[in-house]
């Protein structure tokens, strides 16, 4: 027994890349039995500042939110330039992506995942200030994972 | 808004299929700071009597659990012979499987989710007398998806 790596086990989000979210929102929406979610766009690279494989990220994503219980259904439909989202996709085509866990201090939990074997693959800032971070870690837990920092709380 | 369609959306599970689960586990292990869990290996057709793409199905599995919030993470390391879990592996390699719900009434929750565009690819009863019940969700959902239907209570 050690800590968590990520501070927390708390899995909050399974992600599932789609090419069509309207389409995928709507059949959601029918087997969960709601309304279709309001389909965010997510900023541009101004306000993000993504960092693609080390690259500034020109692609963005349309995103769908849908509760399953203490966990979210996200989907993502990617824009066409590059981005992780575009790659997985283009590569692997429709389905699952990422599951995500909230995390604090993204640096340090990024430097353990790494120190572990994982790769950070992209990272930016959310809408709301908070900062996500993709991990690669297929080579160890055979999936990508999201770490997300909520925003810092104003005094 | 109508009735969710397997009667709630808590999302219980979220399963990855693995070559090795000892090696799998414990890295999981180690990425959640717990000790690698025991490893169960799925009964045998005469207890399961499970059914793959109409056929008895010969393949198992063994299966190994992680606590992720409310949600369990669901190592598989499928045997050669056929069955959903092996089919998926050699042709998609590892990573996810599918995430699962619990049902009551698997039989009316199948028949709403086949007149939905969904596929019953394999079924059986698990070692507690439970119900398990793949569905190929791809078409709609983009993923598959597992119905756990708790053993009855005994009186």
């Amino acid at each position: 027994m050690t800590e968590p790596m990520l501070g927390n086990n708390m899995c909050v989000q399974v992600a599932v890349l789609v090419h069509d979210i309207e389409e995928a929102s709507r059949k959601y929406a029918e087997f969960f039995g709601v309304e279709p979610p309001k389909i965010i766009t997510t900023p541009s690279y101004e306000v993000t500042k993504d960092i693609y494989r080390g690259e500034p990220c020109k692609g963005n994503a349309k995103l769908a939110f849908f509760v399953m219980g203490n966990v979210r259904l996200e989907l993502i439909e990617p824009s066409p330039e590059p981005s992780i989202w575009r790659e997985c996709l283009d590569k692997d085509g429709e389905g699952f992506h990422h599951i995500a866990f909230l995390v604090d201090d993204t640096d340090g939990k990024v430097a353990k995942a790494e120190a572990f074997g994982m790769t950070k693959v992209q990272q930016g800032f959310m809408g709301n200030g908070g900062i996500y971070t993709y991990l690669d870690a297929r080579d160890k837990l055979k999936i990508f994972i999201e770490l997300l920092q909520p925003p810092a709380k104003k005094d």
